[in-house]
Order: structure tokens, then sequence, then C-alpha cells
């Protein structure tokens, strides 16, 4: 390539640090934004269980799939809007924020009136329409990593909603594909650094979907955080045996309150807080 | 994954090969489909030459992108539905079958209403929504595999179309990204042998793109030929260095026709026709 | 690198390609090299069988292992020096050449004075007192390219033997690790035309090893014929389901014979012969 | 694999943590092990100038390799045997310990006699006859992973030497090879906790090999030991503008300072001493 893909995103456009203000939090600060909860919404006492256990632990942001894409046909593919409201009404209830993914134009205007962060999962990266379309927006967008995109690609997808106008967005690594076993996939502390050092956008380290394993799931946490990561985002369900999609790789709500004091202490270590 | 993610692809639900008849070909038999032309419409008089040069060397669809999904988006997205008439008409005089790719829902009934086979690109091989809308139609759909997708997911992925009622797809192998340098893609030979144990669906190889060098495509070709593959996707442009998109990649027509010359021969030697 | 790692090995230092005398047949030319027998030497009788077959397919050479690295200390690790007799006189009886692996410094006089072709495993290709002591021979070298290392490293690795004075080197490409499921490696038949264009030295596929099941190893053997390789190393056992190592990936005598009718067709396609 | 191919290494074998005593420091304990110095011992001042800084930050063993194994037959390889007093000598003085690799059979002994810990390198994890040796020592060996070594693979290596009697083994993740560019190799943080979680062999990280650029080296440093690393592995060189191999990556005198100032308060965070 004989140009770089991306430009708004650099350093060279903006030197200093994207900064998106939540009040309660600032990303892209010394703060950390955590954003925790279920991989789908299920119900309404998954919903508000799962959001008492986030606020409690001093999460920021209340997380619940309405659309899943998964692998096969066959598996839960979420709720749908029917789950806009069991998310919104559990976070309302606990002043948390939300944030939900979209996968179809057609729900980007009702979801973007309706939660505070759309997420575009790693599948959808590289789905130009709907990330220009979520350019257009005044909207905070969380931007995952594909599977085997470099560093280079995530930037220029993340190019592609800055260039229609919106810069609000927060970039997320959430693994990749290696031969290696064992783990879901393979987090890739590295691209902390590398992002921080090429762009202004902040990033966040999803340690759960990775690790595919709830046993794993506080120690990627603290290597990422202490790697420079600007936030993290957790999968907590309060019945993991019984979730519909990703269980094994759930926290119960006491496991997220361990994992947020031990990430506390590693984020004093490193000039962070939370 | 304790049960297979795809059903109606397997050879268990359906042992005889899927044979997709463009009149002048079957797709799924001893013949092999050759679909060929530039990766970007760009204008009249390149459709033509193109088509031509397609048709003379033995070839069945002329390919042309309308859309082209781009890392970068400072890089030429092309002509859009401008091109739309310019790769029909090129197609039509020189009696060739028409492909192109969709990426987007809202095109997706004006495409299917005005080319002989949609494509699904590597980077929308998991765009469920437009899978599903693909599955709705009586259209053969040709899907490519994602460029970090195991089999069975590229399987999962074309389960989307088939669970909604349309059994007309092709898969395309196009090269996985590993470590290996030089060539863009590592066209992975082994996926063929590996599709047509699993699946009943025919699948072409895409020599072209993970070649990202002209030089290596007839080479590809015809390994993936002897490999069993069924049929080829080739990047055809009169002239490849004034091409608007990868053009390094592109064989002129005459290379185009020592490529069939080529191929007829391993064809034949593996018992297929051309 | 500034530099290119190797200078010997290639083309622009010696452009027509180096041929191999083995008067049976001449390495490097249009002529294919078939080397075939079991992963591992077990007894007199499964060689004199394998040796047999081996004969009456057409191959050159017959291969055995003496001493097979392992993943795990707990496998067969081999017959060691004992084996050198059953493999050379089972040869000698069918007249065959004798080719097997060295791995180890003390070995390399006693087995460079009894076998045809020394053969550097996958795991030591970056074993450079090995390849150096090698380089100090006037005797072929099987050089099968480390499961991870690019196309340079692996004409690096040649060049350690070069460099001393041996410029009998044939290389190997056995297959490379990536994401993929089902094949124990993913056979790299890219890697075939770019080690011919930067490269004057020879090149075979094994398609055994990355198969990991008899199946599929004719498809990616004539693929690898189809794409350039000057020749085919193969695992053939008399009873696999005995095998000591590997039976799973070996071929019955019957099944070699197909195969060689298989790839002799592929060949006469691309200009070579068996 | 129906069998695990380790059993020595695993926690089911010695569910408790193995403890190397080095006397200042205990090697899987909640105490770290600082394993620093020049890539290749070069000259009595470098190993000097090293092994002052290397003491003064708070480091525990003086590294400085001898033979090095080097892609291309024509960088510099190392000083060999000459450069061996250069090491003891800096390291006596300033009352550090010494690491040194060994990659030839033939030096095994010498070098066991004269150094502390002896270390084999990647490309040689699967060198048997090598670890077998090192197997037959009273020794500590630390055994660096593969660059593509599945963690499997890394534990059955390690058996090969505890197999044959010497259980003192320090493991070292190094970096995988992933398509991600910038960074030489993956810092593969996974691995830690798996390792722990499998064996009860303590683990390091060499953050300096895989980053490959002095500006990360700190930032996955403080990662590994994050994610419970039993210490590090840093490239320190006293003017790496001159070094004579992997200079890009080592860290001047006071960046190495720093670094571990940095890291002391991440392992504080984590329940670890330094």
């Amino acid at each position: 390539m004989t140009q770089k893909p991306f430009y708004l995103c650099s350093r060279e456009y903006k030197p200093d640090p994207t900064v998106l203000d939540f009040e309660k939090v600032k990303v892209g600060t010394e703060q950390l934004l955590i954003i925790a909860g279920p991989c789908a919404v299920e119900s309404e006492e998954q919903m508000s269980t799962t959001a008492a256990a986030v606020k409690a632990a001093g999460g920021h942001v209340l997380r619940g799939g309405l659309f899943k894409p998964r692998t096969s046909p066959y598996s839960f593919q979420g709720l749908g809007m029917e789950g806009l409201n069991l998310l919104i009404d559990a976070a309302k209830e606990h002043n948390l924020l939300t944030i939900t993914e979209v996968m179809d134009l057609e729900h980007v205007e009702k979801l973007a009136g309706s939660v505070d962060i759309l997420q575009v999962g790693s599948r959808n990266m590289q789905n130009y329409p709907l990330l220009r379309q979520l350019g257009k927006l005044d909207k905070p967008v969380l931007l995952k990593r594909g599977l085997s995109a470099t560093v280079e690609e995530f930037l220029a997808a993340a190019e592609y909603i800055l260039v229609e106008g919106n810069n609000k967005v927060i970039l997320c690594e959430r693994g990749i594909r290696t031969f290696q076993n064992h783990f879901r996939f393979t987090p890739d502390i590295s691209a902390i650094p590398l992002v921080h050092e090429l762009s202004h956008l902040p990033i966040l380290l999803d340690p759960s979907h990775c690790s595919g394993n709830s046993s794993w799931v506080s120690t990627i946490a603290k290597a990422g955080i202490a790697a420079g990561a600007d936030g993290l985002m957790i999968e907590v369900h309060p019945s993991p045996e019984q979730a519909l999609s990703d269980g094994q790789q759930s926290l119960v709500p006491g496991q997220f309150l361990t994992l947020m004091k031990e990430v506390r202490k590693v984020a004093g270590a490193v000039g962070r807080t939370l």
C-alpha cells in the first residue's frame, strides 16, 4: 500500500487523545471505562440483576445484545427489538449507560435514539455501508477489531466513520485468530500500545470473548490495563450455566466484583483511575 | 462446538452434488465454470474489450464490481449503479452471463433483477442480514470465504442462505490470511477437497485475488483445478496498469487466453471439461 | 531486513535450475522425483513389502525414518541405527535410492556413507550446526520447510548448506501452521512458484504429512504437481493401521499405485514426466 | 492426540509450583526473576557497563549470547567461546548470575560448567538430542517457546528435559508468529495463565524480542507481569545503535531502570515482589 489508509484517525492529524465525555467518566483520559453485562438480553430479571451487579462493582455501561451475530443460523439469535426496553430499563434503574450491537442499517436510527453507545461487532468491522451510516450520527460508536484484521485495517475501518463526520469512536481489541488452541482467540495485547502510537482514538479490551472461559478473564483484563487499555468490556451474567449464548466465559456478579478490585490495583500501578 | 453449525449444506443432508444449470454450463458436474473480468467496472470500452476476450477464451460469466469494498475510504469505491448497464450490455453483446457483488440490502432487489449471479465478498461472509435476504431469492449466489474463516464457518455462512430457501449457492475459495509474505493471501487448496467432503455445494477458486500478482495466477489456477475446484474466477483487464483497483494481479486478454489453454489441459487430466 | 539473507540459493546468483542427477531421474528437469515409504522403519517385512510397492508404482527413492522427532517423548522414537540395514537392504533388493532423516551431528558421517539423500526435518530447519555439517558433505540433502517459516527463511536455511560448499539441496514444502482445522497443516501451494521464482533449487511437495489423512493425499499431490513441484514425498505403509507412527495418513500400496497413475496424467498436462 | 504429550510437567503430576532457588531470588514464588543484558556478547566494556546497569536496576541474571542463531548465514554469528569469559567476568564483578544460549551438543558440558542457566532458543525448542542432553544435567535450563508452538508442544518439549531427570526448567514466552505486522512477533500473553494452569513450571516473558522496538518493551513487560509471569528477560545494551545484533529493540541503561521502576509497581499490584 503506497498510502496510509487512514488519516483522520491518526496522530499526525490529531496529536492529542480523543476524549469522549460520558459525564461519569471521560474515556481517553486517565479514567477507565468499564462496560459489562450479558452477551445477550434474555429477560427482565437477568438484566436487572446484572445491572445491579455492574453498578455495585463500579461499572459504567450496561451491555446486552439484541441481535446476536452467530456462526450458526441454528444458534440463539437474540430477542431483537423486543429486548431493547429490558436493556434500557435495567440501566436506568441503576443509573448506567447503555450499549448494544447494531448489525442492520434499518435498526440504526431506532437504536441510536435509544442507547448511549452503538457497537459494531467483529464480523461487521468492514461492513462499509453500516460504518458510513454510523458516521453520519452524533453518537459514540464502539468498533470491535475483526478477528484477523491488522491494526492498520482496524484504523482504516474507523476512518470510514470519521470521514462521514462522527469522531466519537472507541476501538475495542477482542482477540485475533491464530494457531493457538485453548483460548477461543489470542488476545493481542500488542495492539493496545500500537493503536495508541498510531491513533488518537481510545481503545478498550474485551478479555471475555477471547478467553472463552471465565477463569482467564481477570488475568487478561489486568494485562490489558497494564498495557494501557482505556477500559474493559466484560461479560457478566447472573447464571452463566443458563445463558443462551457465551455462558462459558461469563462471570457471575461475585467474580466481576473481584475482577474489578484486582483491576483497580493494576490501574493504580499504571496511573489510571477506576 | 457440540453441534455442527450447518446441515442443509452437508453431505449428510444431500449426498449428491448440487448442480446449478446455466444452460451453457452445469456447475457441480464435470464442467468447469469460468468467471472472468475486471475487478471494477470502469468504462464501456473496458467492459466491451474484456467481454470479447472472456468469450474468446471460453469463459462463461463476465464479472465487474459496481460497489467495491475497499480497506481505505480514500480508495476508488466503484461506479455504483451507474456501472450496471456497462456490465450488462457488454455481457449481452458477447453472450455471457453476469456476476457482481452486492454489499447493501437496498441494492439486492435491483441487482437480482439485472444480473445472473450475485456475489457476496469476503468481508461480508458473515453479514447475516445480507445472507438472509439473498436466501429469499431464487437466484444463484456466489459466496466468498472470509479471509480467516474456517471451512465450517464458511459452510455455516452458506447455511444462512439455504435456510431461507435458496439452495443455489456456489462457494469460492479466495485465499486465507497467514504469516506468509509475497502472496497477498495464501491460497488454501486444501479447502477444496474438504468442502467437497463436507458439502454438496460446488466450490470455485479465485487465484487472482490471493496472488496479488499476475505472474502467479495461472499456476494457482492449475493447482486449484487439479485439486477438484468446480471452476475459476479470474481478474482480466485490457490495460491493468490503468486499472482503478487491483491492476497488479489482472491478466491481459492474451495472458487469460494462455491460462485457459493451460487450465484446459489440467482439467482433462482430472476428468473435467472446459 | 535490509539485505536478503540468501544469495547462493538465488536466481540472481544462478539463473538456471540446479539439477541433481540420480541417473534414473534428474531432479530439477522435467522429470519428477518420487520418494515414498513409511514414516518409520519398523521391520524387514514392512520395508521389503513397501519397497516392492514403491518400485512397482514407479517411485525412485525409498524413505524410512530411523530417528523420529516426535512431539511427545512418550511416542515411538524410531529404531535408530538398528533400522539402517532394513532400509538399505529393502532398497537394494528393489533397485531404489534411499533417504532418511538425520537429527544429530554424531550420525551425519555414518548416514552420509550409507544412504543416497539425507533429510533435514521441519523441526531442524534452523538447526544451524547440523546444516553447516551437511554443507561440508558431497551428498544430496532434502531440507523440509519449518512449519511457520517464510519462504525467505526457508531459503536462508538452505543457504547455510550452500555456503559451506554443498549445493546439492532439494527443498520440500510440507504444509504450514494456520488457523485452519481438519488438515494437520495447510499445504502452501503458493510456496512452489515462489521458490521457483526466487531460487534455482528444486522443490518437492510432501502431501502426506499435512493432510494427516490418506483420503486427501492424492488430491494435494496433484495440486502440487500442477503448481510446478519437482516431485513428491509420499507416506506408504503396507498396513497403516499397525504403523507405529503416522499411520492415518499413509497410503497402502494399491492407493499409492492409483495416486501415481493420477499424478502421471497431471504431470503430462503441465509438461512434466514421471 | 489421544494422550497428553506431557506428564512430569503437569499439574496432575505435581500440583505445587516448582521453585528454583537461586539464593537471591526464588523463581516460582512471589519473587520475580529479572534477566537482562545484550543479545550478543561483543566486548569487555560492553559487558561490564551492561552488568553494572543490570545490577543497579535490580536485575539478577546477566545474559549474553556467545553463539547466535541467525536467519542469515551472513549475519553476525557471535564471538563463540571467546566471549564466555567476558560474560562470566562482568557478572562476577557485579555479583550477578549468568545465562547463555547453547545450540550445540559439543558445547553443553563446557557451558554447563561455566554459567548458571543454560538457554535453549526458539529455533531449538524441538531439538530433541539437545533437550535430552540438558535433561541429564543438574543445571537450570531456560526453554524458549518456538515461534509457532502450541502451549502443549511447548510443555512436551520441556518434558524431554524432565524425562531425563532434570526438573530445573524455566519456560519463556517470546512471542508467536501471526499475520500481525509492526511487532516482530505477537506476544502471547494468554500463554502465561495457560502454562500456569497446565504446568507447575515457572514461565518468564521476553518482551524485547517480540517487540523488535525499544519503545514497546516496557508496556509489554508490564502486561506480562500483570498476567502472572514469573519474571522477565530483557535486552539491554549500552549503545544499541552500535549493537551487532538486535540493537533496535535494546534498552539503554536508563530506559531499563525506568522499566524496572514501572514493572515494580505492577508487580506490587498483583502480589509479586521485585
